[in-house]
């Protein structure tokens, strides 16, 4: 098998007090559509957790929203929006227009993108790549949106 | 830091307790494609798994289906299936068609759209927001298909 | 509600022995854009944590590179890179190159693949479908890339 093991060595932690901890985030945008960087938030939610290794979801609790992990590069942000709305563009068309919403393109955008992410917690924080950011993207904002974070594994 | 807290406070559980429940689900759709709504049966297995605070993890175990979070709303229904024919279409010309199917569009649906999602569980309960409902996607169906849900997390 | 059980019947476990296991897993491509099947490696790690029932978590830690689960067809896998290149299509026109970068289009392939798979853990194996297996999708390769893979839950 061609992988091999990196120079950081494997960890195991075992123990008995696990812990779960949530916060809920609320963002309002200006802008209709915009990104947000979450990563030093999400890093002080990890330290207030008290979880030393486990997991942390990051999950948009609505239908016109994505959080995503990329580059924090202002250029690719702008390929992105541009890509976004070449794969799943706005427009009058839609069917679900019909309930009286104009936002077809970022129900389409939210599932493109996906909701939520998944990130890993190893020795009290995230355990991200070098250039690995989490951003929220919002489709249809100017309005309040929540964001769930929740964070579960051991604890002490 | 424009994000800032909702007035629903943080939740911070601790225990010594942890369960783990899976159980599976086999759908057999009458149509080649077809959506099914999973949120009331997925309340049900929270329920059941006596899981307070955790996660829950909705995976397709099949490489033509998929799962997804979005509104329960038939117009929007309808502007998924024609976006995602429109990037990922059913036709004749996929190699892996040699193989005697006729199914590569389903497959590449089922990576666009994503084959699983993990969803937070908070106080006994699905923590989802108003809007969110849970869909299993059927792109090759009229056979048994299964699906593994697993909540892992503090009981008791 | 017209899903019904599997044989298979439903799996709850309790206990006090959490553990949480990591290995670091870095992949060089020969070639820029290339496919590593990663099961059994995924496995041998399953075995190595001691969890037995829980989830594992595995995320590239680059944001030019994905994971994914489908079919191990070859045929399916140059589908998959066809239409990769037609829905993020490589070119000279991404904002992201006025950085000096050509790989405007692994990042949005990244971002269309997902970066990260959550896979279940029963009975202290992988608990995937027949055809389901896992694989590394790389996008700007010929250089060391890390995975990150943590299998957490409950243990002996």
């Amino acid at each position: 098998m061609p992988t091999h093991r990196n120079n950081r060595a494997p960890v195991r932690v075992t123990g008995t007090e696990f812990a779960s901890y949530t916060e809920y985030l609320v963002i309002r945008t200006k802008k209709r559509r915009e990104l947000r960087h979450l990563t030093p938030e999400l890093e002080a939610i990890v330290e207030r957790s008290g979880v030393l290794d486990g997991f942390m979801l990051v999950s948009a609790m609505h239908i016109t929203a994505a959080v995503f992990v990329n580059d924090n590069e202002g250029g690719l942000h702008e390929d992105i929006w541009e890509w976004l709305e070449k794969v799943a563009p706005f427009g009058p068309d839609y069917r679900h227009h019909r309930t009286g919403e104009d936002n077809g393109d970022a129900h389409l955008k939210s599932m493109l993108v996906h909701h939520e992410v998944t990130l890993p917690i190893t020795k009290g924080g995230l355990d991200l790549g070098t250039w690995q950011e989490v951003f929220y993207a919002e489709f249809d904002g100017m309005r309040e949106k929540r964001l769930i974070v929740k964070v579960s594994g051991l604890a002490g």
